[in-house]
């Protein structure tokens, strides 16, 4: 990896600290280097203003001069009414170079920011990261497809089942990846749960980890019937598309939502605990119209695996080239 | 590990050199060590005879003298119609000093050959080792509880499904996965599975390696009817006990053959093989009487976990302290 491309990936970590209060902004990163140290840094703050660049130039206030601006995201070229276009606040800043890892797919951007900052006379590329594009990728496939992107969990045995045959279901999976589950939640826009599992758990599906609980999501149901209050319904996968605002959407089953989504080809991300436990139950996902193995195969690829005390997390990215 | 423990486990090593083929005895390795160096090895041979030590003895001729010797199980005290008893040919041979791995169950021996051995002027010791008694596990579940060693293999997609919903099967696992289930038949007295799978899938169940065919196990199936030539018949799990001379049993499936021997308590091993798909077809599992999800924990401990292709093979211990 190179110089820039670990900078860059340092803003993208950066990035995260504004997911998802950015919103409906995307929660970008900012650093500023010169002579090869750090000297100020930035992220989306939330309600989406001040932007990344922004919060890093004023922090630095004269010592950007001559500086290098790692950025996650293409700086915006749009003036809004909530403050002045990034392009604009970078080019008059003084810093001697910008390196940007994912160009904005925002029409009223695209490629206009990185245009008006070399028209200032500043040394500006664009260098694609793959940590940056991570760090984006709800953004990014909502610009790109329009709509949020979907991140499957399952909580699993070794076996692959969600619940004893007579609905037992707590606790699969331990203490520790229930903790993780609250921290993947405090990380979404909104958390989708089917009828069924609403009717009968009854999920509170908000973050109880200190300090994270006000960042609990916006809760939604798969069901064509009433919701109850402060839940939001949605009656089919595909209409998703309608999620305003929503970048990141956590799906958290049951077998049923898990099932349809996977159905409509709408899952992004699988994250599964497994714990090490055989249960002869429930299963987790039932027949979403898998025509053949050879069509199952590829689809996956895992992007992480960890320990939770007793249990594995693994994480799997839809693959670039399947059809999901 | 001390360095005792360390020669211990190098011994253990190379017993597995002597399965299966050592049927009906144990297969037991041993080595020769003088001033800090192996000056000879030896392991069970073919039909089980000679024995470990006896090789091992025989390999170093009077270089013997003043070694000591390390043996995964306690030499045997009992002679026999086709040679003589290890204890006297160790007493025999000038080693200075034995180390055992594992006490021999056998009532024949069970301590008299580790008195025999330091009645000799030898100083002996039995240094209880986790990798000789790994490496001698059939043989010791036999001896104490009258059965063979059950090792249940799965080959899973993520979602725990072993088949479409049609039936289709072919394939779940990749190339590598599969060679290495090939590996471990090679290392099993005999194989079983379920009537319906010897039916509908009719499995060679052979050992399709260069150089291990005639490793090819016994063939079993759990059926109550006939059995087609060339295969024998398990009424039912706890059948096992009548299986004479089968220290390693390997259940390869389907469904109904791992749930009844679940149900009977009867697995002291899981092989779990998942590939990265998700199916939504035939669980790998039914129900086996599991009654609460709080008596499903803490039984299994993972042993290994390694890569084979894309694939993941987790080993699970059954845990001493479990019913199973």
């Amino acid at each position: 990896m190179s110089k820039d491309a670990r900078w860059l990936a340092a803003a993208a970590a950066l990035a995260a600290r504004g997911r998802p209060l950015s919103r409906p902004n995307p929660a970008v990163g900012a650093i500023l280097v010169k002579r090869g140290r750090v000297i100020a840094r930035g992220w989306t703050q939330p309600g989406g203003r001040p932007h990344a660049e922004a919060m890093a130039l004023e922090a630095a206030g004269d010592a950007a001069r001559g500086a290098t601006l790692y950025v996650t995201l293409e700086p915006c070229a749009h003036r809004s009414e909530r403050g002045p276009a990034c392009a604009d606040i970078v080019s008059a800043s003084g810093v001697a170079r910008v390196v940007i890892g994912c160009m904005d797919p925002d029409p009223r951007t695209a490629g206009a920011g990185l245009v008006r900052v070399r028209e200032a006379g500043i040394a500006a590329d664009h260098l694609p990261s793959p940590a940056c594009e991570a760090s984006l990728s709800g953004y990014l496939i909502a610009k790109r497809l329009g709509r949020p992107e979907v991140t499957l969990k399952l909580a699993l045995s070794l076996d692959g089942c969600i619940a004893l045959t007579n609905g037992e279901s707590q606790w699969i999976t331990g203490a520790e990846a229930r903790a993780h589950t609250h921290a993947m939640r405090a990380r979404a826009d909104a958390i989708l749960v089917g009828g069924g599992t609403l009717r009968s758990d009854n999920p509170r599906l908000d973050v109880r980890l200190p300090g994270l609980a006000e960042r609990s999501p916006e809760r939604w149901v798969l069901t064509r019937g009433e919701a109850p209050e402060g839940w939001h319904t949605l009656p089919l996968p595909d209409a998703i598309t309608g999620m305003d605002g929503v970048q990141y959407l956590f799906v958290e089953g049951g077998a049923q939502a898990a099932t349809a989504f996977l159905a409509a080809g709408l899952v992004d991300r699988l994250l599964i605990y497994r714990a090490p436990i055989l249960v002869g139950g429930r299963p987790a996902l039932g027949d979403f119209g898998l025509a053949s193995l050879a069509g199952a195969h590829g689809k996956w690829r895992m992007s992480e695996r960890r320990q939770l005390g007793s249990d594995t997390l693994e994480v799997y990215e839809a693959s670039p080239c399947s059809p999901e």
